[in-house]
């Protein structure tokens, strides 16, 4: 096995750099993986610039890195479910197994999680890493690595999606277009949604979005209510939507959702917010419309990889940029500005097409 | 308003007629349809053939057909939903509105259900219906009186989904290519499975499943025990479903179900099966695997129309044969013996596209 | 029949007057009840003094009380379940029945709702009151017409667990120890709930908590933050909540519930609060607990009703003041400065135990 | 520690046998356990009496029982919830944390659980047994380690109750008064059953059953049919119960638990019954009647501590015979033959109240 293992390590604010890191050692029932694409969040760019989210701060040197997938090096001697050379996609979190939150399966807010560059924890845009071996899914032939790294904001929509309990017929608006959004919208159309409008201050990505099948778009400006854009939205629907999805968690979108949804309907929040708001709260109580985070992700990483691999979800549009590890810098240049229309920015460890069966 | 109320009546076993009915008058919350398009049920022929379904028999003359749709020809003083020319779905049971199960959100159940074409209660293959206004179903332009008629069907389609869980990456068994098989099929699609296999024990309905698309599907002789084919399933499929939607009823299918569904996984039985079965029921029982009927459906027709009305789902293929009001002696005769590969049948009370504006 | 029909009637702000109305008619679906116990909730208090709640605007003089007991004097020519001399309690509110919320079995959120005293329906605080009949109750002969009348808001505690998903060994925080926080305390106890910690300003209400059954009460002062309460709340219960059930609804009170919450569980708020609050969403979110309203009930008198017959649940001990109607004046006066410990104030258009067969 | 580890070990059909077994060594995530209490379940007697339950079988010695409680003797180096003296019941099954059931919050479908008792496994009716410390709650000192042993047969009675969806105001009817009936009964009480008839073939279980609070009782005989006793149901309870537990799982009990439900309600099984049975399963599917079996439980152990803990439900009555591990073979006898009445018969392998601070 090769000794190189470049590495890029996030070290402070503004401060990302590639290093070489040891080859990890892996347990019984762990595999090494030769990891081969790596997708940019928003949350890898937000640790850059600002050295944490929430509580979750960055004190040491941490490798960056969540949305990925690579090839099985090595097993260790309890794995049963993979082989060298198996192509997977990584969950990134691995949890305690044992709290009352791991055995009621909710193991997403199991408070030992360890979770791929989340502080203090590594991530893994490295050329190796080891994983727990049951939170790695085997990738058929014809799913190539880059979509395998993207099963990881996916679950996020998937995620999204069954917290709102989105079901046949749902109208559903969608606030923000960026990765998550989209996302969102895919596993929405896929779970019965007839109706899906969706929102954003950028016209470039709800063209993308109406690309993938949003039935309505709406561009908003800065200077409106939320109460008026909740009445262009039901104009531009007929009716109120049964849910909101707010993929942005800024106090505008939030207030929003709020006014928009139909009574007895369903607000969910995805995206990460200020510590506090001004919110609308009461008019959300009185007509019972629920109000509902999302945290990662939680068994839905195997329904992800099915919606992929049948073919009734294609993810492979919301790839704009490609870049190669030694490029890292400019890929989170990209990323952090959107320059080129940017949405989703993927990192090649390994060449382009190296690990994929069906060429891309 | 023309007189002629040209009715199809079912007198007893064997023998229906075609006769003159007197217009209905309407009360303040009904409106008055001319009908259009009304589709020939399984159930219908059952009563023609048996003249009972269970405990529901035919003591005296009844109007038979409740897959419909027609257009509004009168409104009653309070309807406020409708207007004279409108094309409606008819959704053919109409509750008590104030029992339990009504108040609770399952008027299925309801005790008083007035249902069309079930003893006592007249249905509608008729010129001239009236009907609950709350219970019609306004059709978009582009949405034909043969797709508003085929909600029916559709709508037992969605309650077994609904009623099954089927969800994001779901793996569904279908017992049953016939009419319901084949929309549970598209339902299923429609909400997230991503692998559907499907039964019958006639080549030709599983082209049509696979056309309509079916992951796979199975071929099934009588001289195989149902852990044997439950063992073909598995094969077929790579591992057990977790949800197995039995459209025949049979003692061999619901078997079947039972043994092919994984633990902790869902049967669910449409079809109408004997009233006393030997079943495995221990194996469900430790493997915590439910058993849930679907008996008609309930609130159901909104989402069957959008499906329908989104282009999600592709109803028209499942009518093989269309014939006129006159000729229903005849399109009885070819939905009882499956004649030239019938799936469903067609009676059209107006000529062929009178009402729809978008032509077929 | 006697002509008297003594009516409280809520002309305006502070201005609320006994008059004589005229004895209502029937329809063929309802029933005619001599009255006898009305109970003073919060909302009556605030119509008096501020004249509206929310958009519900007092304009024209209305009949005040909705939490009600009485007798049928006379029955509609099409009711069943009803006859003279029956005692029932009354669900103040009559939906329309036939939209998507009535028929999903949420009639609650029906936008046509015509509910008792809430502008512009006259409500019960009158000698002769007419009702649709499927909305009224029979009390067996050992419930007490006051006992009926607490069943309105025994069912807002009924609504409020059900919402909050109660369950066995629920670990539940209530926030306030009026009559709202009081029955959802009596509630939560009967659905299993293991340990419950009430709060209050009031060391008195407290006092009731503890003697109804409260495992830990928790007196606040108003100098806290909310952290530093969730903290103390932490360390009297062992550890957090999995429900906090927020019966004021005041911002302090919902960022109490919020911060007090365990990861994954359920914050319900009942009570009315301002338009506008300032709140910690975020925290909420990134735990994934929920939040969710309470607008009044919904299939919840039947099991309220039977809480009460059964004696799993006592709700006598919330009555403290009793008036005659002549007395309304003094009896909301008791009711809104809280004189006298008052908790629930009653109001007796009949005689005390005029018509309970087995004595208060 | 003693060198003393005298152990019940079943040998084959009627072939118990106690003998010595080397005290075993525990690994870093264990604790090794000083038994005190071990219930004696039906299952035991079956495995003794037949040797074998459904496809598990006896074919080599096996260490019997598995309601059991005892204190901590020795911790693993990364236990942390435990320490020495600590008094725990033990959940005797341990799944393998990692296979989709386990991950999704149903580990009790885990097809590599390891079950106290259940071939090939061993089980703790012995002095010193080793167990995983996340599967050993720790008692409050005022719970005695006989009520820590009834944890377990009170958790399938929390199950029951659970998957039968046990509500305030349900009526519910539970088939056989035996521990696991009784545990059932006093389960629903405290979820909010408020009408519960129990059945037996015993009029002196049924007495048991009244003292606990059963709202009715039906003794039954042999000769009459499903019908009948559904009939007898109805009149007995006015009207036909939401639920049936079926606790015995014969075809005759399941086929009265499916006919005596109302529409919309819910029949679960418990008991274990033939391979095959003859049912009415077509009454359940058209009366949309779901059927649900119980497995063990899962996540139900802290939430029946937690009633026993309160004070919510009492156990203790349960209890009829106790006798030390030298009599396990006298102690048998009295639970398969029922003898001075037994329902729940108890093995104490330290003198009673050794280990209960609240002595008995």
């Amino acid at each position: 096995m090769a000794k190189d293992n470049l590495t890029a390590v996030l070290h402070g604010i503004e401060d990302m750099r590639l290093e070489q890191r040891p080859i990890p050692n892996i347990s019984p029932e762990e595999v090494l993986i030769a990891m081969d694409s790596v997708g940019i969040c928003g949350s890898d760019v937000h640790y850059l610039t600002k050295g944490r989210i929430g509580h979750f701060v960055v004190t040491k040197p941490m490798v960056i890195g969540h949305e990925s997938a690579g090839v099985v090096a090595k097993v260790g001697s309890k794995v049963k479910n993979l082989t060298v050379g198996d192509r997977v996609a990584i969950e990134p979190g691995v949890p305690c197994y044992k709290c009352d939150h791991c055995k009621q399966g909710s193991y997403n807010l199991c408070p030992d999680m360890v979770f791929c560059a989340t502080p203090p924890y590594d991530g893994n845009l490295t050329r190796y890493y080891k994983h727990a071996a049951d939170f790695c899914f085997k990738l058929p032939d014809h799913v190539t690595m880059e979509e395998g790294a993207l099963l990881e904001p996916l679950s996020v929509g998937v995620h999204a999606c069954k917290r709102a309990g989105v079901s046949l017929g749902s109208r559903v608006l969608i606030l923000g277009a960026g990765p998550i959004g989209l996302v969102t919208l895919l596993v929405a159309q896929s779970m019965g949604a007839t109706e899906i409008l969706i929102t954003d201050l950028v016209q470039h990505r709800l063209d993308i979005a109406k690309e993938l099948g949003a039935t309505h778009t709406l561009l908003l400006t800065s200077d409106e209510t939320a109460e008026q854009v909740a009445d262009r939205v039901r104009k531009a629907m007929g009716e109120d939507p049964d849910i909101s999805i707010d993929c942005c968690g800024a106090e505008s979108t939030t207030r929003l959702a709020i006014f928009a949804t139909r009574a007895g309907g369903v607000v969910v929040i995805v995206g990460m917010g200020p510590p506090e708001m001004k919110l609308p709260l009461f008019n959300a109580l009185a007509r019972e419309v629920d109000i509902r985070g999302v945290f990662r992700y939680c068994n839905d990483y195997a329904a992800a990889l099915a919606l992929v691999a049948s073919g009734k979800v294609k993810v492979k549009r919301l790839v704009t940029h490609h870049f190669d590890i030694q490029e890292t810098q400019k890929a989170f240049q990209t990323a952090r500005t959107g320059t080129g229309g940017a949405i989703k920015v993927m990192i090649h460890v390994q060449p382009r097409n190296t690990n994929n069966p069906v060429k891309f």
